[in-house]
């Protein structure tokens, strides 16, 4: 197989479903034209298809290893990366004062989907680059600022996010790393992490970590955290990497997928650090890079899922078994099954980069409220159907698909951890059905409005898409009004998933009605559209029966209930 | 973790959801006590917890190797399968006459279910031996019976399935070997088949070849093609083995799981083999041994689950993050979900056992149409709970669920191939829509009938639990009676998966219903049912919609709209 980026698919995107227009009208973004936007779309797709892709499967089987304290990284990962910085792809969105493109998130969204289906293990060291660079655009004082933005920008220099450890993973505040002044305005960090994407590599250049700790007058929980820089190498007076700071790589995991990443357990032994930020606010600045991460996560999903379905698609095409098995039934409704679903979970994670941009660009509570809604729905239903979608490619695969060769069951491994960093899809969908409904379900009521009227508009010409979609935003918005009206935030939590899966099978459908709107009602999106509201948007109506259960049946259970 | 064999929960099932009695009451199996009943269980469950399951991980660590032409096994698996050998487990349901306990299919369900939870890659080896067992004892002659029965039932030998070939899958019919008359009555053998489970071992005896190929008189298709017993080592005129057959693995394929399983491109390259039962009739006896084999990987369904379910329990007691993570309500509804899906896909498996012993005992049409009818379902519907509840348990292990050494992600590369081998899902579903429903529907509704019946009865008792599994029961007899109307089979085919699925949904709803009742309607198994009938039970309608879809629509694309 060859990889074919979806340039076209995300072109139209832009045009008419998660307009770029929006932005264009903004003074921020005023001068993303469409000759920029193309070049850029044209440009990425160009470098992923002939670059990057070839280095897929020699990551898959060639892992990152630990020798003598050094990562050695996969064949051929050192030079792919050269060539993602040169093109200046590391900084999409980052800040044109210090190099980076400042684009809109939407095509570093783009260039994360791409990426991903190209080789999503390589994919991660610019993604969390990326988000370093957005935690210290914001938060980091001038100084450094102007240290590390420019050597992280041109990919001169990675970035790490430093969290997890042994015991606090989804608990971020019950970690124990320290940080102690050392008087002359740095820090001595010490403590152990875990699950650290990229947390070295042989590629050169610096390995920027930036780590949570608490102050010795740090109150217990996160309000008692705080952020630091934590180079590899100190800095000398030129700025450049000198002496190598007081951290190590102990071990790199063993994992089921991305075996090209290498996932380090750091220690730090008074490493010097920092600060970020102020002392005690590290999770706000962290949340920063956590959200950019989360809809980075995102477009793994939509990535891994357009990677599989092209390469079942062509297997489909070749594989004979009673005439081409495309020709199938069954397989067709696999496949189209994986190109509709890929195509709502592109559209939402758009949507969302798009509400992110206007955030950016406005400022204003309404798009920073839509984009704060739909961040965790865009991770959440994005990889579930990355990985729904990968499992389907193995599936039209048949026997092949279970064999490694093939490397349709590299897709499954990799897109699975999607479901489970930068917040599990459980933590997103509590964050979904608490914080984000913390305003009484307004932003997610203004948003269906905006559906309704828009679907309403679309009724006379296409009715048969129009109507099942109305009627499942009023279900959907039926749901919303239980939900915030639910104290008990166990009863909200004991459905949030089904809840927030609900809510992405429909805005998939609008988002699919959208799509067949622009194209007139006939052509392929249009066909996709009614494959999709038809056979996969019922879903929803079961999803919210689930998410409306409540809570006493799940704790009706004794422990040595479970256990019999 | 350790693992806990299901036996109290098997004999629930033995004693109220899949009656046993039923079979108490025929000739052949009404020495089948429940003292020997609950020894058989207690025996199988002691040795998979004690013996088989500690060889789990290794086997997936130490995969199976091809070195100067012989398979090496993965470390511990020969003593373990001596283990099983000599427990006389690999013939539970294997002719009294030949050595074989002679119980029914129902407790060798039991103990693969039990095998695949503590080690399904080595649990393929005795499944696949029973159904050679099957086999010739239904086809063979007299004289093969003798020379090879009794060493397949002790597990001094083992058997193999050859079917597949690398343009010769689904299509089994379009396979290409070979086999010439000797004139001798032996016949010579000829071509390579792919995807031998099993094909080699270095465990001591023989390994006999069940070989499916074409006579020169054959012709095309599967009406031309015979079965053979292909020896890897000739007996001798003791019938020990002797000499080397011609034949060889040339290779052992990389898979995604069951690694410790061999998974051989098998040579025949003139190598001599027996008919068994007559020329050209070789698909009849294949299917013998595949309707058995469906069953059994129907188990590993259960099994995997089951497994995935206990360590998932386990990690969430002991994990901490803000409290012991079962406590949290997501976790909870994963937890239980798991659980009582592993419930539903066990009662379902047990009860099409149960029917397929029911139909060699009494032989009637009744009975064999109602095995014939579960078998693609309980195949399917299982599989996929093993996949699903593996899946959710590597979910609930959070960031060390990607880890492999935590061992939840073997359960998920494990249980993968069971939805593709032995007649992928997909074929499952077109035979329950096909063939299965060529009597125009009638052993389903002559089920649902039965189903309406108890559950009419039951609406007094428990009227929450009754109603929607009869609603839900007037669905499915909808959707069939919609189904067999349809003489386009490719209108069946578009939505057979989705109808499969909804059947194994309502199937399990019953079973649950039945749980309850026999519990009086309070207790864990009742609380399990409410679960189930009030969060996944709905389900069904979104599958029954799909299923209705018809056609048109996967073929409204060109092959270029699907490529764009």
């Amino acid at each position: 197989m060859s990889y074919r980026a979806q340039v076209e698919d995300i072109r139209f995107i832009f045009d008419n479903v998660a307009p770029v227009e929006q932005l264009r009208a903004t003074e921020r973004f005023a001068e993303v034209s469409a000759d920029l936007s193309d070049a850029v779309l044209d440009g990425m797709g160009k470098l992923c298809e002939e670059v990057i892709y070839p280095t897929a499967r020699d990551g898959d089987l060639t892992p990152a290893k630990l020798e003598n304290g050094v990562v050695r990284t996969s064949p051929g990962f050192k030079e792919a990366f050269e060539a993602i910085a040169e093109g200046g792809w590391v900084a999409v969105s980052g800040p044109e004062a210090q190099g980076g493109m400042g684009l809109p998130i939407a095509y570093t969204t783009a260039f994360n989907e791409m990426m991903s289906s190209s080789n999503m293990a390589l994919g991660l060291c610019p993604l969390l680059t990326q988000g370093q660079v957005e935690a210290l655009e914001h938060h980091a004082s001038d100084e450094l600022k102007e240290r590390y933005l420019p050597k992280l920008i041109s990919g001169e220099w990675t970035g790490t996010m430093n969290l997890t450890e042994p015991g606090a993973g989804s608990d971020v505040g019950a970690l124990k790393s320290k940080a102690e002044p050392n008087g002359d305005g740095t820090y001595a960090i010490s403590g152990q992490k875990i699950f650290i994407t990229w947390g070295d590599h042989d590629f050169g250049g610096n390995v920027c970590h930036l780590v949570l700790a608490r102050l010795p007058d740090g109150v217990k929980g996160t309000k008692g955290i705080s952020l630091f820089m934590v180079p590899k190498y100190l800095l000398d007076e030129n700025g450049n990497p000198g002496v190598a700071n007081d951290l190590k790589v102990v071990s790199l995991e063993h994992k089921l997928g991305i075996h090209g990443s290498p996932t380090a357990v750091m220690q730090f032994d008074g490493a010097k650090g920092w600060l970020v930020g102020e002392e005690h606010k590290g999770m706000a600045a962290m949340f920063t890079m956590m959200n950019n991460a989360r809809l980075g996560v995102a477009s793994q999903g939509v990535g891994i899922a357009e990677a599989a379905y092209q390469k079942a698609l062509d297997y489909a095409k070749e594989r004979q078994q009673f005439g081409p098995i495309v020709n199938h039934a069954d397989v067709r409704r696999m496949l189209i099954g994986m190109k509709a679903d890929t195509s709502a979970a592109r559209s939402i994670v758009m949507s969302c980069a798009i509400a992110l941009d206007m955030a950016t660009a406005t400022g204003t509570p309404e798009w920073k409220a839509r984009a704060a809604l739909l961040t965790p729905i865009a991770k959440s239903f994005a990889t579930e159907v990355g990985i729904d979608v990968a499992e389907q490619g193995v599936q039209v695969h048949g026997g092949m698909g279970f064999i490694e060769e093939t490397g349709a069951a590299q897709f499954s491994r990799d897109v699975r951890i999607t479901a489970i960093y930068e917040g599990t899809n459980g933590i997103q969908a509590m964050d979904l059905v608490g914080r984000k409904m913390m305003d009484g379900g307004e932003a997610a009521n203004v948003l269906l409005d905006e559906i309704e009227a828009e679907v309403e508009a679309a009724r006379a010409a296409m009715p048969e898409l129009a109507e099942p979609v109305w009627q499942a935003c009023e279900s959907l918005r039926e749901a919303v009004e239980w939900l915030v009206s639910q104290t008990d935030m166990n009863t909200r939590f004991a459905g949030s998933v089904p809840f927030l899966m609900a809510f992405g099978r429909v805005l998939g459908a609008y988002y699919h009605m959208k799509a067949a709107l622009a194209e007139g009602g006939e052509g392929p999106r249009s066909k996709l559209a009614r494959f999709y509201i038809r056979r996969l948007l019922p879903q929803h109506v079961s999803y919210l029966e689930h998410a409306r259960a409540g809570a006493d049946d799940l704790y009706a259970f004794s422990l040595e209930e479970l256990e019999a």
